[in-house]
């Protein structure tokens, strides 16, 4: 287990290999999409509860997953079932069932980011720009060349450019919202940090709305959320601490948070929203742990107050 | 001198006060505001060419630069007949002015990033968004809590995020461009790289439009422009090397080359235009030797083939 | 407080100037020179125990330290009686004590590294080199040019080549521990990465001996140590995983952790040993917390389990 | 060649495969140890001249090639007529060679930093320490763990700890200017910037020595040597700027320059000497076209004098 995660040094933690896997009561898959799709019924027949941190349960659109995954989905009945893991918005739900889809990290970040604006229908919902800003680790373990790193070290690697299969759960989960169909235009790019989203999302207003308004919105949609953090922060003339005002992604590595500010142009009429989290925590393992917690009704926070990281 | 700049080391070059200065052909400068103001209308007066690398003479609108700048400003004249130094837009007109105003460093991307789509009239001129990253040296090489490595290096921080400077230039070249008022949607983020800047701009068409297409169209505009480099590369599945379909920060640090490419959404209707440069190079101190080659009729790629960097 | 510690967002502490403290447990010392030496002997005298980040404290020869800070010591009764504060080391002593002069965080990672060869009379005492580098954190979190982001981040900066303050720290615990007097050549050199240290000790054993049964002697020399790990995974082949072999730095990022490795040159006989450490955790702040543990007859994990890092 | 060489977009090269090739002046191989003793003495007979960037004509004694590189050697007869290619030490011999072995990155390093030393007689020749640090691009351009950007960016991985291959370089090119058997202690470790190596070597003089006295030694022995500098910025107490004595692994990225600086610690009688270059420039490719030069009596600098690089 060291070997892989050279932070665990003494954890006396083993791998094993699935067939020898017995009845439990909670499984954390991270699968290929057809492994995915094969385990995941089983394991939910075998009277275990699922956290899958894939894709393959988290549309409600059949046609569209079968076209972004480029995969026929051979479990469907479970899909339609699954609850989407934001535990922000699906909170009821995620503790009764036994089928909880892991959101992207992109998507994490996005929906949190946009929701109080969708939920009280503040913007034009043809031109929702997220602009994603991704650490190296979000390329996964496995070695590839954007991760390279004397191709990322000096560089900034744009990729999946349109279309992200991201894009798709944000437009599902905000347009659930808004009960209207929300279009994202969504970008991603590599920056050389390991760890860590930055989603700037570009957003126009549908009138006239200051800073300070919405972030009381913001204050109160998530006030009973405990992994969200509102930056309220004046904004500054003084150079030097004016960057306090936005969400810092170091600030969030290693943790369960989602950080988000935002800023008003009322001269241009845009709103910018900044949201942060680590991939590896809020958007990806911790917010398991998170979902879990709901689906047992354990505390809520148990298991995610201390930090534990690798990569660094 | 090699103290300040030690890939300098034995240059010989040394620093002299500019009281010391006597009439030479041409004078690049590097001012605070005021002290721009007051040299640029004497040096012109001794017969000495200009290109100042500050920003007090860009702007057309003597209102808008009051404003921006929060200062009175005393040369007006002299802003009135300097040229902003774009060399692939103004080529004709700073190869007869004695005073050229160097472009701020994201103004030059977005610009060169957009300006074809403008020049054709292909886009909404109301939601055009840049989303500017940058390295730490554009942040200057006075110490500053943003580039300060502790803060910026596992981190992204944004500033000055609605209504900055370099706006004004964007909408002021492109307004010209198009014939029309343009509004820019401008956002800076710092990154931790040194030097660069990645401009990711997006912008909604008109009409339906191939990415074909408008490589065609930005080939041809930057036909005679021997600076600026379109990456017409396929994209390609294989997920290794589609990175080589946008253009890399780091491809172009250290040179006086801005490097463009491009995306379509035909699914949403969206442009994805990236420019990259060097805020030190062509963002900076190279375009001005480009500027000056072309003022005084040299070879416009004199003393421009070659890399020479601090920081690196 | 959140604008000097972002990651402390909603935390409720606040600043008071020193005139205002009363008397308390404990204090937590970290001043420049002349205000440790006219503060600490007051506190103690106001019976508070006191934890000295700072220098003020920690030799033993007062020659050598008038001369390392260029200053008169006005407190030396004191600096007599503070302990040094090595966990590993002094035990037993800080249990008992009132003031402890914590370590320089370079002086702990080379005296934790070294201390059991020293113990077992095993090397040259004349020849022990310790290469040091450094994360930029560990230069303070004033901004400083040798943290300047686009200095440092393509570069590697050495600083107080000979001669380093820190060197008498080493020369005088290892000369104790060896019962003879020890010479440390000691260099730093900062690189680019945030925290943490990595010592790189090259020492010459006095007979033949293994890498097996070094890590035998380290073993037993740290087997009551609850922060001192021993990485002891076989030396492999496979270039992909031997790594392992040595500590990372990454691993003890934000704890209280010092993780030592090492190897040996049988053909030209040399010993190679690695120890990592946060010099903001083990190095610093949290190995106070761990003295203070000790002091007041705590858990001497209390606090300590937790990672809590800004800078990331 | 674009998709491996983005900065190279429009330069028109091509690949061919090795059979394809004709006989020309000269041919830089790059090739696996077994590939390279097949084709070295294929291209000599058919009249070209080889400089060889591999390491399979470097080393004189035959022994420690083949348990060094675990391969039988099937063309020794080439190698002992081969140069080794430092062009500082052997400039007379390229001239007139067939076959240049190019040396390895650190090899060049530590042999540049410590000549004057050694054909001056000056130090210990058992006690030699050589500490390396190397950007990633000198694990290669293939995909790996140590240049894995989320293992590496925080992070400092030492490995082949003892005993590595270019040990033997320097040994070899060392003793032959002392005329004795020398021994170097050299561990390297991958730091986190993508270009360049800093060599810090520890030795013990024989007898005092200062540092003005070293400095005007090295400025000697490098006076024809265009691409050697040495350091000789005076120590300044001012910390901000006493960075400057030192050589920055920066300064030389991209070029065929090796920087040199030292230090003496005269109370515990150690010199230290700092060497950098870039593994790709002066410690690679760069130094093969110098080689070049100096076979074909070109002038030695042709083609050097502008930097290009892939990576940033």
């Amino acid at each position: 287990m060291e070997d892989f995660h050279p932070n665990l040094l003494g954890c006396q933690l083993t791998f094993i290999s699935p067939e020898k896997m017995t009845a439990c009561d909670v499984v954390f898959m991270a699968l290929p999409t057809a492994a995915a799709l094969e385990y995941a019924p089983k394991l939910i027949s075998m009277g275990c509860k699922v956290i899958d941190l894939g894709a393959a349960f988290r549309l409600k659109k059949r046609n569209d997953w079968e076209a972004v995954y480029q995969h026929r989905h051979s479990a469907w009945k479970l899909a339609e079932t699954a609850i989407y893991g934001i535990t922000e918005l699906h909170q009821e739900k995620i503790m009764q069932t036994k089928m909880v889809a892991n959101p992207g990290c992109f998507a994490s970040a996005a929906i949190l980011g946009l929701a109080p604006l969708l939920n009280n229908k503040l913007i034009d919902l043809q031109r929702i720009i997220v602009n994603g800003l991704s650490g190296t680790a979000g390329a996964g373990a496995e070695l590839n060349r954007a991760a390279h790193h004397p191709e990322i070290n000096n560089n900034l690697i744009a990729y999946n450019v349109v279309d992200h299969r991201h894009t798709y759960e944000m437009e599902q989960e905000l347009s659930l919202l808004s009960g209207e169909n929300v279009v994202v235009h969504f970008t991603p790019t590599y920056v050389p940090i390991s760890r860590g989203i930055l989603n700037i999302c570009h957003v126009f207003p549908q009138s006239k709305v200051t800073r300070d308004q919405l972030l009381e919105i913001y204050q109160l949609f998530y006030d009973a959320s405990p992994f969200v953090k509102i930056i309220d922060t004046p904004y500054e003339e003084n150079v030097s601490w004016q960057y306090r005002s936005y969400p810092w992604v170091s600030s969030v590595a290693g943790t369960n948070y989602c950080y988000i500010g935002l800023d008003v142009d009322e001269k241009r009429n845009r709103i910018v929203v900044f949201s942060v989290l680590d991939s590896l925590g809020k958007g990806g393992a911790q917010v398991g742990i998170e979902n879990m917690n709901l689906m047992f009704g354990f505390d809520r926070t148990s298991g995610l107050t201390a930090l534990g990281r690798h990569p660094a």
